[in-house]
């Protein structure tokens, strides 16, 4: 049904040859913006390498999955897009169900806005002159843009912005659970909410909780136990919010780690998992309830296709393929068929697979298929995704917002 | 002089308001393709972050000095562009009086050469049918282009192309001596020169010998032993060569932390240096001949600004650029002016300072000059640099083969 869907909603937009060129802008509401180009219908294992590939039966099954786990629960999806920078992908999480999406810079709010993706929370503060004023101008020009803020000063600057442009702006108030963005829980969280509340350019909308160091925890019951201890300093803190008379429509936290632990916390409306889409191998690693061994909720779609330049030595096989291919995240890229194979992308342009065992010979020319390390700064390095289905190019997914690091 | 040629040249390209965009292949020989940018003439303090920053006079400082170490050893200089990726700065390094350029991939080849670099030597092998294809068909339209190859199956298949595309092609053969890319030295490496110089459609032009397990070794004596040893075997293969009669016009290798060890190694020609021209933190800890502690024979040219975004803890500034601004490599980015502070960009959005004095009060707002961790996969992340002249932009530089790893 999606996937029907998905098909006679492309839009084709002519490209260059070879290099399909797309311009930011032109997205439209309920297209998926993909490029043209004389890759599609090229089996993956004849494209050139290194390429970012994406089985897009696996994703399609992910997308719909986490909906299925949810289901009943009351909580919403509301996808993170700095995983995938992707307005196509991001338009497929709206048509899956999603209640919006979140970003995580000025520039990849923008992005996803200018290209038909309407509900855009940025988890991230604005802080710049520049950056409030250009915020706010994007708030006027679209409606679905919510703002995080996380100190007093911030938040009057942005009324101040909102003001002076017209609008009443969104805002959510960001909490501070790992020492890393947010403003402390408790009664400073509390004041910010209420100044918000009282500054008449500015609507508070609620709370958002990510806890970044949850995430890749091993170990379904470490997990909980940690997300948990997490969550009682921001569960008092949005009761003291629902006391005080503020409307927290919006309570948003958890990723793909903690996504079905938040059954009990009271308010709670949605999850922001990104990485749920594609898997990589951190999540593999940390276990589900189910499996303490293997995560999986969800199943690997992204790989990047590498080939075999240097046979050298037995028991070793040089690829094409190293960190500006697949980062020196850790653990690190994982060889689809070949249990045995460690790959190490530690050279800029060289990947090194040892191994002891191999289930085939390979020679100079082979491909191998690796599941990326970790899949956000791994997608940030390329500016295309071959969407896969039936080991064919389907669709080439211009990643619009790589390098929206602003 | 250098500065003021490089003025005279620029080439400006009008772009789209803010973004500038300028493509690929509209380069012309001898002019430095520039972006037109309306941040042109700002404060770098100024620049909204994350931005990658080039202090022009520092890099032109090193782009001579490499020259001025080397006068009178008869060693030349073939910088590596797989550091920049920015076919503006190829063409200042050629002007500088470098022989030529070298890139690590086809795709960074082609970028540089449709840009106006008509020397470039691609020290990556091709192995798939298309890449031999498109290398032979760039080597038809640009006789500069210079192809490596480290088997005997590829030699083949190159001078099958050669001759398919009806050119003489030259061709480098690279030797293995970090057991990454490259033919084994000895017989291996002799046998493959005098079957390219045998094949009518190929001319072997000479042999490649970077030593990447050499740059980074910390201290000088430590690091001369290293290549000392690595040259042996290399040298000898060398001598086989021109006693067999071969023309060994090329013999490239040594970087960086190198370049000053080859005066002794007989038919040496050029050092493939690439990261010289920006330095990084990594590259600052290896210690020179004269200062066992800093390698000081070129100075840090390239920063990332980054903004504080959250201080809500005394010794803890929390920033907006993150791996997806700096990498996650080691040793991590330096604050410019605060030595007692330690920047972690383990987190993809987020920088985390820590620290026990700093020299001033910091608050959310204040930008931080941040040296690079490795410069390479670090420039790999932005599209553009911002070329820095007595604190302002002075041009902004794209980064034309950014994300080109094919
Ligand atoms: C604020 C925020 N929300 C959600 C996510 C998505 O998390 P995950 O990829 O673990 O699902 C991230 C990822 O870092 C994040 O920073
Ligand atoms: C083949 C080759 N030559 C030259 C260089 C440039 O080395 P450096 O940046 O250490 O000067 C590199 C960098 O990795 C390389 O791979």
């Amino acid at each position: 049904m999606t996937h029907r869907l998905n098909r006679r909603k492309f839009l084709q937009y002519t490209g260059m040859a070879g290099t399909a060129l797309l311009l930011p802008g032109k997205g439209t509401a309920g297209s998926y913006p993909t490029l043209a180009s004389d890759e599609i219908g090229l089996s993956k294992w004849e494209l050139e390498t290194p390429s970012l590939c994406l089985e897009l039966e696996v994703m399609e099954k992910n997308l719909k999955k986490v909906h299925y786990k949810l289901a009943g629960s009351g909580i919403g999806v509301r996808p993170h897009i700095k995983t995938h920078k992707c307005p196509a992908l991001a338009q497929m999480q709206l048509d899956a169900g999603a209640v919006g999406v979140c970003a995580a810079k000025l520039s990849e709010s923008e992005i996803m806005l200018e290209n038909g993706i309407s509900q855009v929370l940025m988890t991230g503060v604005n802080v710049s002159p520049v950056k409030i004023k250009k915020a706010m101008a994007l708030r006027k020009k679209y409606p679905g843009f919510i703002q995080a803020v996380d100190n007093p000063v911030n938040a009057q600057d942005l009324q101040d912005a909102a003001k002076a442009a017209g609008i009443i702006a969104e805002v959510v108030v960001d909490l501070d659970v790992i020492k890393r963005s947010g403003v402390r829980t408790g009664l400073p969280a509390l004041e910010l909410a209420q100044q918000i509340d009282r500054s008449p350019n500015l609507r508070f909308m609620g709370i958002l909780a990510y806890d970044g160091g949850a995430q890749h925890v091993k170990g379904y019951a470490a997990r909980k136990a940690r997300t948990d201890q997490t969550f009682e300093p921001v569960v008092a803190t949005y009761e003291s919010m629902v006391k005080s008379g503020l409307n927290v429509e919006i309570f948003s936290g958890a990723g793909t780690g903690t996504y079905d632990m938040m059954g009990d916390v009271p308010g709670f409306t949605d999850v922001q998992v990104g990485s749920y889409l594609f898997m990589d191998a951190q999540y593999m690693a940390i276990g589900s309830e189910e499996n303490e061994e293997l995560y999986d909720h969800f199943d690997p779609s992204l790989t990047v296709m590498t080939t075999v330049i240097n046979t050298n030595y037995p028991g070793r096989l040089i690829t094409d393929s190293g960190a500006k291919a697949l980062t020196i995240n850790k653990p690190s890229g994982i060889v689809i068929g070949e249990p045995g194979f460690t790959y190490n992308a530690g050279s800029d342009e060289y990947g090194t697979v040892t191994y002891s065992e191999a289930n085939r010979d390979y020679k100079v020319g082979d491909r191998l298929e690796v599941i990326v390390p970790h899949c956000d700064p791994a997608i940030n390095l390329y500016d295309r995704i071959y969407g896969i289905r039936r080991g064919k190019v389907e669709m080439v997914l211009p990643v619009l917002a790589r390098g929206m690091s602003r």
